[in-house]
Order: structure tokens, then sequence, then C-alpha cells
């Protein structure tokens, strides 16, 4: 007799992952001649990224008489929490939950919903398509995918133009994160049914352009990166060429998460003259001289305030080293005058709970001026 | 020193699966404490899918000094291929490879290219998004998502409307594996861009309506199954409501593969005032009486080739008991006097390098009169 609920999350007619009545989880994997299962929650690199309700620690799983290794989890919140299981060593995927691009993979999974509608839930509201668009880098020598968030409203009003938000993920993560892990879709449906968000596109597109044999971009990014170029030559002409988008600074917006947070820095001021907001989320910590990072551009706090409508900080204080780095950054900024909004989210880590409510927070700012 | 390439479905940075230069295949997965590793090709139901060019038996791996195992097959030829690897008796998906949803998860599949461009790569023509679109389903009570391919020139020609083209994934896929595994996007782009194929709007949405606890339809599905009523009362509907359809039966066509193409056939001979055109791919054998199966309308030749401008059919000859089932069930159409359109692929089985094939030959039939 099961109990509890299979997680919405799960695949089709997986009865685990589990949420039972009072909050915990439990996981369930079939592996009849493996000596040592582990639950293993996946929260990127521990040394920064601190830990949210499923913590930082292998779970130990038992095994029953037929094979089947189980664990059932302390109680934690609603929201998103990926995992993978290790048997014997190897990591792999829950066959039973949905999967997000992390890691450089696909990787489980499990949704742990609330009884109230969240901001993230699909709701009974205009929904917009979420394109998959193809197009030719001539910088990479690659065919390349963007998805491309459209408003409701847009094919039904074909002559009205609209801003475009560039929404960047973290490392190891790919174009579809923000929306598998992100539900940057559904968050922006409902901003804009119920009038708190401007209609606008939101692109997602894949932030790792590195050459081939390095794993990931420096950190940060050099200036004058494959995907500076990407970005400002490729990407931006190509989105305002496909859409009907209002192709100026005013109505041109950056935010990325973790890497994607250090691709916004570099990239939006670096060019100031093709984006009036940046949302910065999660950045690891990096050197950081006010005077010389970024050009020096920070230095100049008329200039950037005049030229930035919206400078946009977030993280969350369970990942303290990401937060205590962007503590420090801001207070360099106080020290200069550059003006910006910080919004922290108490006991939250590196995690999807933590951008999606970021986003939540950001968007409804954007293009207001 | 490695030898050979990548394949190009690997995940960022992963060296294996590699393919050599004579068309031999070598994986790798570490797992220094298994006893047994076997690479699994993936042929969902062996007993009527036969098998492809990777065989039907797993490949035992040998382990080396570092705890990888390793193991090189014979050469196979160009496509797709979806396998798994089985350590100690549990399955796991190869983390350096690409996924789709098959097996009810996302499983790792390798493309192995060839040097001539082929119809199913990406080429340097006009490409049509594919669109994640969500919608209300009052029928089973979820929200609910469709993959719609949208041709290029759409947004270029906003008062042309199109034909529309229903495509249905089998058993255990879902609505984006005609995409991930059948690359229909590109089929349909390189087929258009030539002049081959007539613009239409191709929708891929989730067959899989059964109710909970059902883990797939019957087979046949039973008149009046879920997805009947959503395909006919929500899914047209709601297609017609949200693109510029042509919205009469003439421009409406349905295919589908293996479980998709019971679905096809059934919905399709009970709604002949809703599709003109119908493409039946890798149909699992059924009992099949001209005079009674689907209402009996198939004995009616006049009636039926009045109606259905097109009766398409595909097979491979190594998926031998689906083969023989469609050809059995052809030789009843002949007796009676229904038109149709056969074609057969030798040495394919129940795989997406036929499905591909079945669409490209199938797409530019479409809507002729």
């Amino acid at each position: 007799m099961l109990t509890g609920i299979a997680a919405p999350s799960n695949n089709p007619n997986a009865e685990f992952p589990r949420i039972l009545p009072d909050g915990r989880l439990v996981f369930r994997v079939q592996a009849p001649l493996a000596r040592m299962v582990q639950l293993v929650p996946m929260m990127g690199k521990p040394e920064y990224n601190g830990y949210n309700a499923l913590g930082r620690q292998p779970y130990d799983m038992t095994r029953d008489q037929d094979g089947f290794w189980m664990v059932t989890t302390p109680p934690v919140g609603p929201g998103y929490y990926e995992y993978t299981f290790l048997i014997d060593g190897v990591v792999m995927m829950d066959l039973g939950s949905a999967t997000t691009f992390s890691g450089n993979h696909e990787t489980s999974h499990i949704e742990v919903p609330v009884r109230e509608p969240t901001f993230y839930d699909v709701h009974n509201v205009p929904h917009g398509d979420v394109r998959q668009h193809w197009y030719n880098s001539t910088l990479t020598g690659k065919w390349r995918r963007a998805l491309v968030y459209i408003p409701a409203e847009y094919d039904a009003n074909p002559t009205r133009r609209y801003p475009v938000l560039y929404l960047q993920h973290g490392g190891t993560q790919n174009e579809t994160s923000w929306v598998t892990g992100g539900k940057a879709n559904f968050i922006l449906d409902n901003l804009i049914a119920a009038g708190q968000a401007l209609p606008m596109l939101v692109v997602m597109d894949n932030g790792s352009t590195f050459p081939p044999g390095l794993f990931r971009l420096p950190d940060p990014p050099p200036a004058g990166n494959p995907f500076e170029r990407v970005m400002i030559n490729e990407i931006i002409p190509m989105i305002d060429a496909t859409y009907r988008t209002i192709p100026d600074q005013a109505h041109r917006a950056m935010a990325g998460l973790s890497m994607g947070a250090h691709q916004t820095l570099q990239i939006t001021l670096a060019h100031l003259d093709v984006f009036s907001h940046i949302g910065v989320f999660s950045p690891a910590p990096t050197e950081f001289d006010v005077k010389t990072t970024y050009g020096g551009v920070l230095a100049n706090a008329a200039e950037i305030n005049q030229q930035v409508r919206l400078f946009w900080w977030g993280a969350g204080t369970a990942e303290p080293a990401i937060y205590q780095g962007v503590k420090y950054r801001l207070a360099r900024l106080d020290e200069v005058g550059v003006k910006y909004v910080f919004r922290e989210w108490p006991g939250l880590a590196h995690e999807w709970r933590l951008w999606r409510r970021a986003l939540h927070d950001l968007a409804p700012r954007l293009f207001r001026g």
C-alpha cells in the first residue's frame, strides 16, 4: 500500500519518487546486485553554492528483499530539487523523474507542489508560446538554437512591437534549462496576465560557446569571449530581424544566473549602448575592483546611473560565498554611488527555487523607463 | 590517444561514444565496482520490432584497470540508435549522450553522420520554428503541451493560411520525440525549401491520454478512447483557433508511428469528414477484418477512395511481424479495391531511421488534391 502521492514531475506511470503528507520525500530505485546506493542532492559546486532543504550530503538508501533501495528524506519545502542516484559509484538518473539539462546532461528533478497556487504554476491565463528557433552562426561555425518566449498577445497584434529580455542559464545548463527548470514562460504568462509585467519577448540561448576541449568559460569570462560576440553580432540582430522587437537600448534587457550572471555583467557593461536593464542572479565571487573591473565603467556613477535604468542583483542566504560576494560588490557600488536593486532570499541556495523568484521579481521592473 | 570522432550527438565535452573511421562505434562508461556491464540496443518489443544494424543482443563490455568499461560494435550504417547501459542489472543512461523521450523516460541515443548531406540534416535554408504551445484540456483535466512546427514563411505572410499534418509518436514516447528523434522540423524545412512539399503546419501532441494506472493504450485503441476525443474536440479546434490554418477536411492530415499509427487509423477512419490524408508508419499486427474493423468503413471502397485522398502505409523489412502484418492488411484492401500507397525499407526496423524516411516520403504527397 503506497502512501503519499507520486510527484507531479514523475514520468508516465512512475510511482516513485513520492511526496508524503508531511512533506518528506521517498525515493526508490531497483538495483538488486548493488552494494551501496545513495541519493545525491545536486547543488553544483558545494564550496560556494551552499545547500537547500534537501541538504548537500548523500543519503544512504536501504535495500529490501526484492532489490529495491529506498530512502525517506526529512520534510522539504515546496519547489524544485535536482538529484541523482549513486549506485556503486556510478552516477545515474532516476528513470521515474522528469529531467532538466544540468551538469552537461539531463538530470533528474522532483517538483514538490504547494497547496496554494504559485507564481510559477500553469494557471488559466493566456499562454505564450516558447519557440525553438534555429539560426546559422558564423562565429561558432554551428547551427544554433534559441528558445524564444513570445507573449500570448503577439499573434493577435500583428503590428505591435515588444521589448526583449535576454535570459541566460548557468554553467553546464543549456538553452532549455530556463523552461524546464526555471518555468520562465509560466512566470511571464502569469505576470503579464495580471498586468504586473509588460508583454515582452524572452530569448534563451546557449551561453556555452567555449572552444572544444574547454569545459566551461573562465569565471568571469574574458573580454571578447565568443559568447559576447555571438550575443552582440549574431543573436540580437537575428532576433530583431525575426520577431517584432523594439530594437533599441531602452527596450533591451539581459539577465542571467551564475555563469550567466557573469556573462550578463561582462556583456552589458561593455555594451551600454545596447542594454538598459541588467539582472544578476547568484554570481560566483570573483575579483572585483570598481575602478578596473568591466573596463572601469562602474567608477563613473553618473554615467552608469543614466544609462542603466535597472541594475538588479539577487542571491540566497544559503549560498553563503555567493551571498557575501554580492554584498561585497554592492558595498563597492555604494561607495561610488552606483544605484542598484538588491533582493535576497533567506534559506535559498544555488537552485531554481531562487532563480524562479529572481525572475518573478525582476520582470515587473523591466522597461518601465 | 583517442581514435575516431566524438559523435555529433554527444553532450558538451563528452569524448564517448566515438565513431571510428570504418563505422564501428565505441562506447565507454566508468563503473569501477561493477561486476557486469553491457551496452543494450533499444528496440522496443523484440517480438515484432526486429533489429537494426546495432542488433538486438546486449554487448558485453570489458573493464580496464581504471574502472572504465568499453565495447566496440561492428560497423553500423548512418543514422540514429537508442541505447542504454545495463550495470549489474540496472538500466542507466549514458551521461555523455543526448537523449530522446522513449521508454517513458529520456533515453540515450547516438547519431551516426554520413559524409553526404542528408534530408534530415540542418541545411542553410529557411527554418521554421517549433512552438511549445500550452492549452487547457477539459477532457483530461490537465494543461497539455503541443509542439507545433510553423513553416519559415509563416510570419512573413500574415494573411496566408496553411494545411495541417497531425503527427503522432509511438508508445512510451511523447510530443517531443518527433523533434529530438525524428527531426521532423528539419525534414520539413528541407522539403519546403526545395519546393518538394507544400508549406504546412505539423502538430505533435501527446497521444498517451490513458487513465492513471494503465501503462499504455490497448492495441489497437478502443473506439472512443480519450485521445480520439482530445484530438477531435480539443486539439484540432485549438489549433484552428490559434494558428492560420485552412480548417477543412481537404487540408488536414494525420499520421503516426507504431501506437500512433493505430491511433491514426482509428481516429481518421472514424472521422472521414475531418481528415483527407492518412499516414500509417509501422503499425503492430492486430486483428483486421475489412468488413468490421474501423466500423467497416474500409469495405466501401468507392466511398473511401473518394474521401481519402492519400492512404499511405510504410514499414521496414527488418521489423518482420510488423512488415508482414502491413502486407496482410494491404492484401485485404486490394481485395475490396481500396487505394493506397505502400513504401518499404529493406533492412530498417522499428526505429527513427525508418520513420524519418517515412515522413520524408509522405510529406511531399500531402494536400496535392
